[in-house]
């Protein structure tokens, strides 16, 4: 007897009938002899749908009732899935955060899990039920509804596995698991049968859209054994684990990024402390912020580029704006015609030519690389959104990735 | 400064419009130096899409569950008038029935108030916030989500209203107050401008489909002074109170009710206990039975005849058919052709001639009756659906009740 954590996204219960293919899964497992916790995301558009109805109402809404209002999506799955299982005969029940007590901060819309209390959980599994939770959302230290960010429900999976101390965490998605490429941009790109946490979190922060970072980080902390895997096809997904030792590529994957907008602050005052003003204030903001390039000062001047998430431009923009005279930039430029193509694999670092082969692959594919930012396991590139697939092509043949 | 509870309805707070038409309502006794909680319930058609979706899944979902599904109707609703009343510039928050602790007992889907928790609440008033509170729902002691039942969100802001020692509860509708009979069908009625708790309480049962009866019970076992007012306009609404003795009418309203299916058992023993089996077995089920007669036994056989609302008809049926042997009637005959009309006024039962009046109105208009049904301050008859509409109008006419 083994403890399971599954989780299932919007898409895999948008509907009745996907709904039942969910509930049939967890039975699967279920009778296999295990106890089985699930957690569900809201359906298909539902939270989009949620959204759109608040801007009707309130753009500037805050963000605690937005939280409120968006956590409603995930307990309305959790119930119609639980309703499916009962159909079924088995023993089911649904909890929303507060009755797990899964304890989070309270930023609200973007919270971070504190701690997860497993032991309603505990007692509901005792009673033989399958206990299906809604993911995205916790509770914070004055009893109000927070939100998790966009893909939480990963995160809620994973920090309930580490709580429960679950044997694994199945994370089920759209696609049968961790690709060295996005299969829509390279027919050809394999599917990896590991990866290790690093390199996992290096491709979901750079756009692979296969797990939530956060999700993996705390994996990584707690050394949840994570899988990923298709709801719709049965098939071995990717195992993400602490040591990857069984491939010995050098380079796993190419990751495209287009959720990213560029901003530069053009002749500063090449005094010190520049970079703290500006980067002090967008943290106080909460603005991620990403890659940070800063011209070597000449004529008393100097330039900084960053890039930021699409959404959070706007918020962006208007700080440097409200601040313009403290920060002293002649020009803020930005745009959002912009991709990232990143190249990712714990051997990097160790291995020199593997960025002069990247930049070859673009430079025989004719692409113009506007930035360039490194790390021990990842090289990204910025360059014009529309090369940004063809990018990715060339890359991919170039280290020879595919089947 | 005084505590006033509002309570809004769904059509009420149906589209962005109508809730900033609420929030202007609210905002207008804050602004007038009160301490405001405002009650609401689900957005239009909400709450029936989602039972739509579950019955999809399954029809036979368990209560718990449907509990869970239907109370984020009202979260979803209390954010989004937050988000109106943030655009207005007002300091509020919204809580949904944890948050209150608002604790019922545990009969899902149709839960009653045990208590409530003031103090969260108080919390926020105190910071001089407007709350908002989550009609319709509960928790109980197992820290699960109730829901109170259709119309329950005016007895969860009657039971807020006497929690927090309230000055006034105000409960908001799409008609301006209690009138003596529903305005559709009869064009002359008149609005009351106060009615006692023991008529409203009759009407409210009858149909008169205004105040959820559990809403003025609670209203009267803790004294909280009950309105009656439009949403849509601001006009003076009907005030509940104890004592009623402003107007001198003896007959206050007549109230049609459709939501009503008479049942017949035929032939039964002329045993004692018959009547103690059939309705300790209807009560077992936790069917509401209304007007019950028995025939005078002759020949050692006797018929029993009761109402029930439509919805419960089918259990009725079933169970009976179940318990044939037992109960040992000769039929179980049934009809939904029927509707229950009634005159409601505190001075009735010191009057003579109140009943012959009414019956003399039905015996010029042609109408016949089936059943009599009578108490302290109310006379029903059940008389053909076909009928019901002449039926108000003749007795409206025949006591001179209209403008």
């Amino acid at each position: 007897m083994a403890l399971i954590v599954q989780k299932f996204g919007g898409t895999s219960v948008a509907n009745a009938e996907r709904i039942f293919n969910v509930a049939n899964r967890v039975i699967e497992t279920y009778d296999s002899d295990n106890d089985v916790v699930v957690v569900v995301s809201a359906q298909g558009d539902t939270t989009d749908d949620l959204i759109e109805k608040a801007k009707e109402i309130n753009p500037r809404a805050s963000k605690r009732e937005m939280d409120v209002l968006l956590s409603t999506g995930e307990q309305q799955s959790m119930a119609l899935l639980a309703m499916a299982i009962e159909k079924l005969g088995r023993p089911v029940i649904s909890l929303a955060a507060w009755q797990v007590g899964l304890a989070t901060d309270s930023n609200y819309s973007n919270a971070r899990i504190k701690r997860v209390m497993g032991n309603r959980i505990q007692t509901e599994l005792d009673k033989h039920k399958i206990v299906i939770v809604a993911g995205f959302q916790g509770i914070n230290k004055f009893d109000d509804v927070t939100t998790l960010g966009r893909g939480g429900s990963d995160t809620s999976a994973v920090a309930l596995a580490a709580a429960l101390g679950a044997e694994l965490c199945q994370i089920f998605t759209d696609v049968r698991g961790v690709y060295t490429a996005d299969p829509r941009i390279v027919p050809n790109a394999k599917q990896l049968t590991d990866i290790s946490f690093d390199e996992m979190l290096e491709l979901a922060s750079l756009g692979a859209n296969v797990l939530h970072n956060r999700s993996v980080e705390v994996a990584r902390k707690y050394n949840v054994n994570l899988e990923v895997l298709s709801s719709l096809e049965k098939a071995p997904g990717t195992v993400v684990k602490e040591v990857n030792s069984v491939e010995k590529m050098l380079v796993r994957g190419v990751a495209r990024d287009n959720d990213v907008a560029r901003i530069s602050l053009v002749n500063l005052d090449n005094t010190p402390g520049k970079a703290f003003q500006v980067f002090g204030l967008l943290a106080k903001h909460k603005i991620n912020v990403d890659v940070i390039i800063q011209s070597i000062g000449r004529g008393g001047k100097k330039d900084i580029s960053f890039t930021v998430p699409l959404g959070s431009l706007d918020t962006v923009l208007d700080v440097l704006e409200k601040n313009r005279e403290l920060i002293g930039a002649e020009h803020i430029d930005h745009t959002e015609n912009i991709s990232k193509v990143s190249i990712v694999g714990v051997g990097m670092a160790s291995n020199t030519g593997v960025a002069a082969t990247m930049f070859e692959a673009l430079y025989d594919a004719g692409i113009n690389i506007n930035m360039i930012s490194t790390s021990e396991i990842k090289i990204s590139v910025l360059i014009d959104k529309r090369d940004a697939e063809r990018a990715v092509r060339a890359i991919h043949d170039k280290f020879n990735l595919g089947d």
